[in-house]
């Protein structure tokens, strides 16, 4: 049945069995392609019913659905005419594992960030009715999207503008990991207090009951209705303006379009409560929901990832070193917004729980809650990936960097993170961290400059940021740096004709254009590490003989560190300096290495690149 | 009284008719000395009591009191030992208008942009229970800052801690601006709303009468109990985990310090509702909130600015001109972030209230608001002042430049804004923006450009950001630029020995220091107009005829306009570039052109610079 539809509007002619077994379709379809191309399966799985209920009722793409986060899309994509393009999912060329305009104008607004859907919901229901033209909004958001703040912002302009927007509340009781907060635990109030649905009953039944009691009564009743309606759930939403209904089902289908149908007719600011379950229907995933969140590629039904088991990847390091120093060292804290697996914690969390910080989706609060520990002389570590860092990138700059206060940010998933996109590439961090005052900001080539770098940075009275791949990696030998000094850069390979300024992991492949070009042409290659501040004195010393400079780095290469180096250079005017990295546009998805071919980042076009350059340059200097 | 005050603890000595005594003295101070230097006035007025409140119970420095945005804290710097230095209020050298942790002990958290307060204040609470300390953290926060999405973040966190933390709501209905929103809404019930308290104590009243019905008598009676907790007002922040105390009049300092010590007394997450009055006790600024937000220097007690009625703001002509073009443009929105008056937006709110949106202090969601009116084919302005838009990096980068969206950015208050200092300049900007694929960048130079590339921006099928100063301009003349083409530069003086690109007004600098130079030295200086994209043609046809080439931006050389033009230099290795810009550093506060002397921008220190450099060039061309 999955196979034949060409549009949503066919779902309108289905009945309820139909629905059902086309729900089953989907779970079969998604776990079977998951399972091969890697994405995430919890979250969808999720939302299945869900999504049927939303197809099934509105006309979309007249009708507007807003994603948040938007990784909860494949049943969305699967009714909206990419049933054969599926398997490409997350490929080079692919369908994306995220909402894209390009790809289908069923998908609306392009997400991938956290909690932006009733901004851009609102926005497009106002334009509508600006237009005088008629459709439905709707913004589908998790209770772990909730959290982050900007959501907020967008229920408190929805709640005062007052206009026709209904916001589907997907409450899984995660977000990546278990949703935390106070926010969280209304919720869980909602939903899991049977006391208060029948102190609601009772109470009904009670007012029914009172017989008038002289002349306050008339104002006693609406007073006891405002009671009544405020021990109902939702009130918190209720307050900010919303019309609330729920909870409901989130995988009763019937349950689900009668909500929708009657939020629709309510109009106003209408808040639909569901309950779902992560991985709903894929026991594995059910019982185990953070591990089944997303999955790389070939992960096979069993449950079980191969893994290369010799090596460990730069999150793990982080994780395991962090540990150690928090042992002896009871400054030492750990902040996270809601990945505490991914970025390499659960061990801290689990060893040092009064020490150990899940803020939720909430990088702003996370960083500025890090800042308040450093004044009271806690060592912080806020571990948060490199794009969804740039939520912070005020809080960085005006709450730590401007305060010089000792926060170490570990920049985790650095550079291009592969399938997900370019809503996740960690390719601007260098940009907007290097015009920082204040800050340090560092990048290991390894595991054990990670774990050195760490060591180095929690001994600094500054704000130290520490950036990494999402890449495997090994620890293979000890390193110190003296936290007395600066960290020194390191030439790996001598030569002659030119010299490489490399970037954290890149600096291997450096090396190995390094090695490709010989013996014709001899470069000296460097590994960076100190990224900011950049010395002159350092790197005058390291052009020394040479006047081409390379600078190799996985990110834009503008505002990066190339940049910095160029603009140190240019004031002497006497060398010639060529920055790779990525050129000023969007990234796509993709396998890391196929992007960085597709960009030549790799070691033969790199030195093909400067075999090039060092032609030109010689030809310039003869002329 | 006020001039004996060494510390803090003296207010503790005092008895109510005094402090009541003291509050009018500071009053007197703060309007005495604000008239003058400047800074902000309504503000202070309205937390005279609150301040003497929170200093006549707690014992700071101890005890630790976290101002929100922090212009506010007059009366409290009165308090701790500033008195003797508050005629050096604002002025380079002088005390802060903001705290500032290195000036007094007293002064926790460094503050400036808003809605922090409660997440460091958390930080600090949490940094103490940790390491075994016993004191009290306070955090003031204002109906305004709290909607900005990290209070809520931290609200939400701190609720979900249940740790010792009072957060003091300071809700006078205003931001700036009136304050706007769905929680503004709900506090007013809480204010406004007598039939709510009557019938709050009606119910109490009404349930002591209740005779037992029958068995659920319990049941029904805890039932009631929640019912009435439900009907006081505060509810929403007592759902996220807080304890409501309020609301209490802002000016009785009796009833705050009593408010106070309750709440401590209750333990975990407090929050006290105190109802201020911004401008408290100045008849004008009681009146004229807005107006007497903030003032320039030597305001005088009239109440009247002197202002140079000949010129304009480049705010001022950014508005005028929205306005024009509106009239003929339905689908052009203007979008603020509680700034409508700062931005110059006053007149398009009056003239299309439909279209134009004050969505609170509340940047981020400003921006995807925005995003999403363009998907559905409006042309949003976003109007934020540069130091604030850093709140909105990842929503420029991820839903509006990702997606290619024709959202137009007005960047006001670009470069050095004065005497607000650090926290409140704009020398970032053109630093997080030059890295944002797809983004276009702007500077006029005066008001008849700024009118123009408005024009331009709205013409765009691409995100367009123009920065601005906070600088008086003029229109005196008409320009258009070809809505089909990108925007040229702009050649002001020819000149052979080098050239100089120039950002913005700075332009006009650059010309002066040319001029200083002749007859000798001939520069070239160019009005750039476009910073972003740069194409590598019209860079090297400016710069032909010389291989020494100087920018000029009012913003911090790394990673901006400079830097963009030394790396397209320094790949053809054939030319020297010098970036006059900010240092590495944070930019302290004071006037304009005393800042501009300090880091070298004057047309004087510019042209000695380039004399040197042009030496020290002519000589290595030499050897």
């Amino acid at each position: 049945m999955l196979e034949s539809i060409q549009s949503p509007q066919d779902l309108h002619k289905l009945d309820y069995n139909q629905l059902t077994a086309l729900a089953q379709e989907i779970r079969d379809k998604i776990i079977a392609t998951v399972t091969h191309t890697g994405g995430h399966l919890g979250a969808n799985l999720g939302v299945v019913e869900l999504t049927i209920a939303l197809h099934s009722v509105l006309n979309s793409p007249e009708d507007k659905i807003i994603w948040d986060v938007g990784h909860q899309c494949y049943p969305h994509k699967l009714l909206t005419n990419r049933y054969h393009k599926f398997d490409t999912l997350r490929q080079f060329g692919g369908i994306s594992g995220f909402p894209v305009p390009e790809e289908s104008p069923h998908d609306i607004f392009r997400v991938g960030h956290s909690s932006t859907s009733i901004s851009a919901a609102l926005g497009i229901a106002k334009a509508r009715d600006l237009n005088g033209e008629d459709f439905n909004v709707v913004a589908v958001i998790g209770d772990g999207a909730l959290t982050g703040g900007m959501a907020f912002e967008a229920l408190n302009h929805a709640g005062q503008l007052g206009i026709d927007l209904v916001v589907f509340l997907n409450d899984n009781a995660m977000s990546i990991a278990k949703n935390v907060g106070a926010l969280s635990n209304y919720l869980n109030k909602i939903r899991l207090d049977p006391a208060l649905h029948k102190a609601r009953a009772e109470l009904e039944n009670f007012i029914k009951k009172i017989p008038a009691i002289g002349g306050s009564v008339s104002r006693l009743g609406s007073s006891l209705k405002d009671a009544v309606k405020s021990l109902l759930p939702g009130q918190l939403f209720e307050e900010l303006g919303f019309s609330y209904f729920g909870p409901f089902d989130g995988h009763n289908i019937r349950q689900l379009q009668r909500a929708l149908r009657d939020g629709i007719k309510r109009g106003g600011p209408v808040l639909i409560h569901a309950i779902t379950q992560k991985g709903k229907g894929f026991i594995p995933a059910e019982k185990n929901p953070v591990q089944y969140h997303g999955l790389g590629p070939n992960y096979g039904n069993s449950g079980h990832e191969n893994e290369n088991d010799q090596s460990v990847s730069f999150s793990a390091v982080f994780g395991t070193t962090l540990v150690e120093l928090a042992r002896s060292e009871p400054k030492i804290t750990a902040i996270t917004a809601a990945m505490p697996d991914g970025t390499g914690l659960t061990e801290f969390a689990n060893t040092f729980p009064e020490r150990f910080f899940d803020v939720g989706i909430a990088e702003q609060h996370a960083l500025t809650f890090a800042a308040g520990l450093a004044v009271q002389g806690m060592r912080p570590v806020v571990a948060i990936y490199s794009t969804f860092l740039q939520r912070g990138y005020d809080q960085i700059l005006h709450d730590i960097c401007l305060q010089d206060l000792p926060v170490v940010l570990a920049v985790d998933r650095s550079g291009i993170v592969g399938e997900d996109g370019p809503t996740h590439h960690g390719v601007f961090d260098l940009s907007y961290l290097s015009h920082m005052p204040n800050l340090i900001l560092l990048a290991p080539r390894n595991g054990a400059e990670l774990e050195a770098m760490l060591k180095w940075a929690l001994a600094q009275d500054h704000p130290v940021a520490i950036r990494y791949p999402r890449r495997e990696t090994k620890v293979d030998s000890s390193l110190v740096f003296d936290p007395t000094r600066m960290i020194d850069s390191e030439i790996l390979v001598e030569g002659a004709d030119c010299v490489i300024l490399a970037v954290g992991t890149l600096a291997h492949t450096a090396v190995e254009a390094a090695a490709l070009l010989q013996p014709d042409i001899t470069c000296r290659v460097v590994n960076m590490r100190l990224l900011k501040p950049i010395h002159g004195k350092d790197l005058d010393h390291l052009a020394q003989g040479t006047d081409l400079v390379f600078t190799l780095e996985d990110n834009v290469a503008a505002g990066g560190f190339g940049s910095s180096v160029a603009k140190f250079y240019a004031a002497a005017g006497q060398k010639r300096v060529v920055t790779f990295g990525y050129p000023d546009q969007f990234i796509p998805q993709g396998r890391i290495d196929e992007l960085h071919d597709l960009y030549g980042l790799t070691p033969a076009k790199i030195a093909d690149a400067i075999r090039q350059h060092l032609h030109a340059h010689l030809e310039y200097r003869r002329s």
